[in-house]
C-alpha cells in the first residue's frame, strides 16, 4: 500500500482542482477525500494505461504521464486518509 | 441537474458495489456518498460512450448500458446527496 506522508508530499500539482482537503475546486472534479485508495489507484492506473479517455480524462493523462507506481499509490493513500468535509 | 428521488428509485442495481448509503462494499469501487454530481455525471456519460475500458470500466458499461441520460443525472443527483460517513 502507499504512504499518505510521502503522498502529501506529492500532491502539489493536483491540488488546482481536487482541492488542498481533497474537495473538489469545480464540480466537474471528483472530490477525492475518504475516497477508497484502492480505487483511487485503480484510477490513476486507468488513466496512465490509456483506459481512461475523453473530456478531463486527457488532462489527467497528462498529470500522470510522469509518476511511477508508488507515486500513484502514495497518492492515492494520501486522498484517502484525508475526511470528507473537513 | 437530476432529480434524486427519482434517483433513488433507480438505484437498486448499483448497490451490491455502491453500498445502500453510497460507501462502497469493496475498497476497489469508488464511494459515492458525497461525490460531486456534475462529475458523477460525467462518469456515468463516459462508461455509456466508450470512454473509460478495461478492469471494472467493463462491469460499469454493462451497467449503463440500459439507462438515458435522465436515468444518469437522477443517479447522480441520488448520491450526490448523500452525506459521506452516514
Amino acid at each position: 500500500a502507499g504512504d499518505a506522508q510521502r503522498g502529501a508530499e506529492k500532491a502539489g500539482s493536483c491540488l488546482a482542482c481536487h482541492g488542498a482537503q481533497g474537495k473538489a475546486a469545480a464540480p466537474i472534479y471528483p472530490n477525492l477525500a475518504g475516497q477508497n485508495a484502492a480505487y483511487l489507484e485503480l484510477a490513476l492506473q486507468a488513466y496512465k494505461k490509456g483506459e481512461r479517455n475523453g473530456g478531463q480524462a486527457e488532462v489527467m493523462k497528462a498529470f500522470v504521464a510522469g509518476l511511477s507506481d508508488s507515486d500513484m499509490a502514495d497518492l492515492a493513500a494520501y486522498y484517502g486518509s484525508l475526511q470528507p468535509g473537513d
